[in-house]
């Protein structure tokens, strides 16, 4: 998988692309919103396609558990069981094992744990990591990894690092052994550990990508580690990965991190934070965010944002979301929801652009002499 | 306010119209969402137009214990507040005042409660509830009534009766000398009461029809009395009203009262039913409602009717609908909206266009043979 009409910002590493599969193309840098349970929180694939969605991720773990395999397969596919026509990423299920449920064996072959919906055992290891996610047919296919935990002493951070290195390679080759199942292709990327140590980031980026991947994430970020960290391990392995591959930065982020990272050289990103933000009141401005909820906006008769082209703006007014919000009425959390992803595609196409015009410098300038950080009071 | 193109059954009481209002024409029979608190629950007004909604009801109680008078004036009304260009109808208050309240004084004058929100204080009476629903700026304003309980004896309900007629006269009076604050015109339809007294409910219609309303609505009825009584008090007052004004059955119903009452003479109605039940997973059809969160339709891959133009039945299969209400995935509750209220809206047409064409009796046959009230195993 390559990125295609590559342009580069002569200041900085952001880069501008595109990547093709047989969902569609997809332009870089691109936001993936995140469809956890088979559904973006609160939003239609129509929702989804009007505030300029071009790829979404789900999850493998989730899926796994409710519905559960049969039920996706039977139905033709993730794709088709969610009515999105458009690219999927799937992720491999690893992260939210780890982080989620209780463990019952961790051992060099995988992972097996208890549902905490039912009850009942599930295996995961690498190639039933492939497996499912053939089932699930996404377009993006993400290895089976170990997200290290943060804080991680650096024994702790090799140790997880190989494993992570050989659970990828048993991925590859697994993958690289099975089919698509529904007739369109699909891509395999790697991911890259190393928690917060410069000469691990470096020696798993080198590791992955003489193995030979069709992307490459950069895993174990936005944890809970200093900010400082995560763009400093950020830059170092984006400095090592292929210049003609798509580089996504795992689990990130909020606005001012997005640009940043783009700096960095990243194309893709997913996050909950603009739909689950949403859901709590909390909207995104190129002022900043606010904090539609507040007592200050009762009578605020005025869209969110009045240059926003999202269906909420164009529509409603803050006094009308406020008051939804306090009345529980369902509506809001679409409304909400709706601009905020609207929000996130329009900062990466801006960015995009600028890159294209090779203003991305200035544009990054501008958007931090703006974007106040703590506008909602947070 | 006059139903025009009037169009009569030559076997039944149904007819076949139109209203004009300043929002637009209503074609009759209607039915009429519930926007309780300035939102019909999980639908946007483009969801609403896209089911074929042509007016909505909004609640006068819910809205003036939030967000307030004062914020949906400053707005401009509720058509501006909630982003709905097409007809409203309030009702006055005082069904909610009555069922929902703890009542501190109920007198002549009006009533006093307190506000189940914030413990604050708040009046209705006629002339309040006038005064309000100018303020909400509705096409349709309900008179101010007493909701007769169910069961109450004759003396009861003729005493209810008697006061709601005294409401009523003030409330046409004071409508009268007051005026629209939005620059649109608004119409005042008086209440039938009387319970399930037969000579209470021709007392109370010949009354109303006296005082000369823009249209009638029959209340006290779907309050805990049996079918029949609902159908039998229905036919009762449908005689004795004008034939070319506009008739209201209020809170009514499920798809099968619906054609009853259309049978009856009835044009309007309002109901809770296909929201709240799209939210329980209950789904209307032809052949009667289904029960989509059933184990039996965990790999069904077909929409809920495949013959349906919805959204949600052009997009979604019943497995997907079922994973997202176990999954408690908000777009759940969207999507089957969408299709109850698209099927009330269906339902409401086709027995219009059967009246046009003078076939309502066989339309009412076919209906009954084909819809099983018991599908869903309610």
């Amino acid at each position: 998988m390559h990125l295609e009409s590559l342009k580069s910002c002569s200041s900085t590493k952001a880069r501008a692309g595109k990547l093709r599969t047989d969902h569609g193309d997809i332009e870089t840098p691109v936001f993936m919103p995140v469809g956890t349970a088979g559904s973006v929180k609160a939003l239609s694939p129509e929702d989804l396609m009007q505030t300029g969605s071009q790829i979404i991720l789900g999850n493998t773990y989730h899926l796994l558990l409710r519905p559960g395999m049969e039920v996706i397969h039977s139905a033709g596919g993730l794709h088709k069981f969610m009515s999105w026509k458009y690219p999927v990423l799937t992720d491999s299920g690893g992260y939210q094992v780890f982080s989620l449920e209780r463990m019952n064996k961790i051992s060099e072959e995988g992972v097996i744990f208890q549902s905490r919906i039912d009850g009942s055992k599930h295996e995961l290891s690498p190639e039933i990591s492939m497996d499912i996610q053939r089932s699930l047919g996404s377009d993006i296919v993400m290895a089976f990894d170990e997200c290290t935990a943060y804080p991680a002493s650096k024994e702790t951070a090799q140790k997880s690092m190989d494993l992570t290195h050989r659970w990828e390679r048993r991925s590859l080759k697994y993958f690289r052994e099975t089919e698509p199942l529904y007739g369109h292709d699909q891509r395999l990327f790697g991911i890259v550990q190393g928690s917060v140590y410069p000469d691990l980031r470096k020696d798993s980026a080198k590791c992955l990508v003489d193995m030979g991947f069709d992307g490459y994430a950069i895993g174990g970020l936005s944890v809970g580690e200093p900010k400082e960290d995560m763009y400093a391990m950020t830059d170092v392995v984006t400095d090592l990965l292929p210049e003609d591959q798509p580089r996504y930065l795992m689990g990130v982020g909020k606005p001012e991190d997005l640009v940043r990272a783009v700096a960095l050289g990243v194309d893709m990103f997913d996050c909950v934070l603009p739909t689950r933000n949403a859901r709590h009141g909390i909207l995104f401005t190129w002022d900043g965010p606010i904090a539609v909820k507040a007592a200050r906006e009762k009578e605020v008769h005025e869209p969110v944002d009045k240059y926003c082209e999202c269906y909420t703006c164009k529509n409603f007014m803050r006094s009308y979301l406020r008051h939804l919000f306090k009345a529980n009425e369902l509506l809001v959390y679409r409304l909400a929801s709706i601009h905020n992803v609207h929000f996130y595609h329009s900062l990466m196409a801006a960015m995009r652009s600028s890159i294209l015009e090779d203003s991305f410098s200035q544009f990054q300038v501008d958007f931090f002499n703006r974007y106040d950080i703590k506008r909602a009071g947070e």
